[in-house]
């Protein structure tokens, strides 16, 4: 039995189901999402207008047994970037469409009129019901809502007021194993092209599913084992490794101390004050409140990098803070504190936000001066705009640069519209050149440089030398790879290391889809992936000018190593070259 | 003696006379700004930021007694397209910099701190003023003061509280004959490139001044005398004539009975309302109330287009109503009682605004259900908040595009970013091949097909017949001869049909300069001054997508022809090869 694809036809209301074509058969997540939108999506058309879609499509090996890899990938024209967007996240939700043989779902049309609708999709098919009771509702309380109605055994995937407003900072959220809406396909503004075409909500019972077909059992079965056995063995991802004790978050204190810790909407890049926010006080903060730490975002993560973050008592559970979420809003906003990080991203995740994207926004209000940098509880306010749906909401709705037209700031910290993570690419340069070249915009996650940079995974590299075009290619073209297998990317720190481990990958891919890929084939597929993308951008207006870093960061020094980002426009153009 | 360029260094507070150089003594106009701006501003640059200029230019024949011939441009990185524009007005101002003798002036650099200043131009060189304490109030009092501090004879030049908020929508506004603040280079946000500087207002006066160097007197003098018969003997500019007694705003009824007329933000092209604001109402109504019609905008014009509107009694000038001034904030807005366009007029010259920008952006706001179709004073109270500075304001003075984006609208009539006219391209085909290929964004001044489509000046077409390239581009290279030379864009409907009458102009501008152009040099020169604009956007990231009409009107049909916008893009790119 073939996988299918789930067609929503949101202008009548139809889902209906489609054989994955031959030529999908292969591909899954980023690679699928990615193939999909470019054959189907006008790469001019307007986001929020008729023509644009919304592809959701698990891992290849998403659904199955392989460690840490429940990943789901959402793909479409961003509303914030003008060009393709994947983003990915960890969640049972992705494994449940997997188990039901769902290949990808795609979202077109748009119902006229002002109705929000659920989709849900079990064992015997799919079908809508009206969602109206649940618009301008934060998210934790409908999840919690959903699982009432529809059982506890549910994935949800939904999308919250931020999208309700079209913002271009609005992502998909999925539950974690505690159904709190803290796992995100957070980038690049999917939310409001989801609720543009009319619908609010995705819900998968997965009761009664096939399980994901295994056309070799035996090599999977060696692949995974392989893989786990890398996993374990990384000082990284290993059991009481830096990732399972202190979570991403232990990069607080690591890039605090290179000076690529950017304060203060970047303008320094070090400040003794972040050490409060670290992930190792993060960590002893939560065994005394009686959240989890260690936790594992879906069933079957070895790493566990996750946690659930509360406050005091273990009251109003958050999820995670990630280290990239810590940083927009603390160091980045002048704030130095656990608990008001914690309350405004659990009020990111309840309006259904990018964290990035959203420190990144309020740190640029801050410094058009609608609040003071420092000033946590005015960020709480800031969110409750948005809730509120006032001008302001729907200014900071829309992200880094919009927020920063609106106030006259030109220090805006973004590359094609999204705005930049917690690395300051004028004191590590690779990571600025996956910033600049990435289709994604500014993404850390599209070419980990940092792995290289300051970790010393994959290698070793000066992070001040600006030569960093083939580091950063690599990166990406692996990256695209892992992101279309449904692997979490952490592996890529053990195999990047571990060459076994990376067999296992493959062997485990070969094993779910009777295939005879090598390790060369590698860079060959992912090249495929970002030139899909690459293309794309091109069609929908992208040129090389595209591929830059804003001008401040190219005249302005950054303290305390008081570099400017010296990459030069022919390195940044010599990373693709399609 | 040779023209002088003042180049205003606004970090250190200079304002330095150089010699115009020898490569740039044969320009004028936008022919000067738009070759400065090529040569001075790097094309990525933010246009807010340190490396974007102002650039202010009489006309070549600007300061003489040519008739119609009181044009300056002004050109600079434009923060509403991100690329070059010029935008130009008609004002005593230009004259007076004519007979100073100075070509061109050149802002750049950015002063520190918040102060701003006014910079007063005299025969006896440039001096600075802190400006302070004009800052937040209206243009109307603000002229009113200024000449009853520096004297009735000044020129100005200033910028409003739209620019004090860095609006993409901040124009550079000149005074009229009656000092009110009424002449506008509106288009473009060019307004926020000079408040981004520092400077809030450029003080001319021309006591002394030598007068401009006329090189051939005699043929100079042949030249005009041919013009102004031409303009005496032309139906739309004669004495009498169609523009001369009902203004610009003639066009209402006869853009309407064409069905080009956008209604209710370009969703009908015809409505029989639209008679209630016409011109014909116009100028009976300005007789009744004791305003001025016919009217010169400045000094020398023999057409005398403009007029003085007020409130009943003669209460609260307000300076011109412009047909698409009429149309943006009336017909657009369902809007169709001329007193509150009127009062919204008079508020946008007030802030410092592009009336096409701002009733674009208020017909998005209602369809974003900011306020309903129809409601004057509610469109009144949205201005208010822009004076008020208030988060409703920042958005709304940034225009159209970021409005839509804000509330949520996916009909958004833009092209580059910038807003379109008073004409459906939908109904008029030529003028929106025009709207799309000029490197200004929407711009019906920039090739106004118009003449032809519908006046049947300099021949007729059909104006649904979708072979328009040509007519574009012929339009477009003329209008950058025109707007070079100081001379009305409007002297055009008399000499496309009246070839002594363009021998006229070319006269002239060979007496000025002692040259010796022909009519066969004139596409040479339009041609140059356009490759070098495009070359600019081209740089600044601009690819033939950007050529292109938005989305919605490629399928959304407008009544009552039911015709989308079916040039194709083939034709669109033919207008221009470089």
């Amino acid at each position: 039995m073939p996988k299918k694809i789930i067609r929503v036809n949101m202008n009548k209301l139809e889902a209906n189901y489609e054989d994955l074509p031959e030529k999908y058969q292969a591909l899954g997540g980023r690679g699928l999402t990615s193939t999909i939108v470019a054959d189907e999506v006008p790469p001019t058309c307007h986001p929020l207008g008729p023509n644009n879609k919304v592809v959701l499509a698990p891992g290849i090996v998403t659904g199955t047994n392989a460690p840490s890899s429940g990943r789901i990938s959402v793909g479409g024209k961003s509303p914030l970037t003008g060009g393709i967007k994947e983003a990915n996240a960890g969640t049972d939700f992705g494994q449940k469409l997997g188990r039901l043989r769902i290949g990808a779902i795609i979202i077109e049309g748009q119902k006229e009129g002002d109705d929000y609708y659920l989709l849900k999709i079990t064992n015997d098919g799919a079908e809508f019901k009206n969602a109206n009771k649940w618009v301008g509702k934060g998210l934790y309380e409908v999840y919690k809502d959903l699982r009432k109605e529809y059982g506890e055994k549910i994935s949800i995937c939904g999308v919250g007021i931020a999208a309700e407003l079209r913002g271009g900072n609005s992502g998909l959220s999925f539950n974690d194993p505690e159904g709190l809406p803290s796992r995100y396909a957070g980038r690049g503004g999917l939310g409001a092209v989801m609720a543009s075409r009319g619908l609010k909500f995705i819900i998968v019972d997965d009761t009664g599913a096939p399980g994901v077909e295994i056309k070799n059992a035996e090599l999977f079965k060696t692949g995974i084992a392989k893989l786990v056995k890398a996993l374990g063995d990384h000082d990284v991802t290993k059991p009481g490794g830096a990732l399972n004790t202190y979570g991403t978050a232990v990069l607080i204190n690591i890039i605090n101390e290179s000076g690529g810790l950017p304060q203060r909407n970047f303008s320094r890049g070090q400040d003794d004050r972040s050490s409060k926010v670290s992930g190792e006080e993060k960590a002893e903060e939560i065994k005394k409140r009686g959240g989890a730490r260690p936790h594992a975002c879906h069933p079957g993560c070895v790493i566990q990098c996750s946690e659930v973050w509360t406050k005091p008592g273990g009251k109003d559970p958050v999820g995670v803070l990630e280290y990239e979420s810590v940083w927009a809003l603390g160091p980045n906003c002048e704030i130095y504190d656990l608990d008001t990080i914690g309350e405004l991203n659990r009020a990111i995740n309840d309006l259904g936000m990018d964290t990035i994207e959203t420190g990144d926004t309020i740190a640029v209000a801050m410094e058009g001066g609608l609040i003071e940098f420092g000033d946590g509880k005015g960020a709480i306010k800031l969110l409750e705009e948005i809730r509120k749906k006032t001008p302001t909401g729907r200014i900071l709705v829309n992200g880094t640069e919009f927020t920063g037209k609106a106030f006259g700031v030109t220090r805006i910290p973004t590359v094609k519209g999204q705005s930049m993570p917690a690395y300051d690419p004028r004191a590590i340069k690779g990571i600025g050149v996956t910033y600049a070249t990435s289709p994604m915009g500014a993404d850390h996650t599209a070419g980990y440089a940092i792995a290289t940079e300051i970790m010393g995974v994959g290698g070793t590299a000066d992070r001040l030398e600006p030569k960093k075009a083939e580091l950063s290619r690599n990166l990406q073209v692996a990256t695209a790879v892992v992101d279309s297998t449904g692997y979490c990317l952490f592996i890529a720190f053990a195999i990047l290391d571990i060459v076994e481990g990376l067999q296992g990958v493959v062997d485990s891919v070969n094993g779910v889809l009777g295939a005879n890929l090598t390790l060369d084939d590698i860079p060959t597929i992912g090249m495929q992936i970002l030139e899909t993308e690459i293309k794309f951008n091109k069609a929908a207006g992208f040129t090389s000018l595209d591929d830059r870093l804003p001008e401040f960061m190219k005249e302005e020094k950054l303290p305390p190593d008081n570099e400017v980002f010296n990459v030069t426009d022919e390195e940044l153009d010599s990373v693709f070259k399609f």
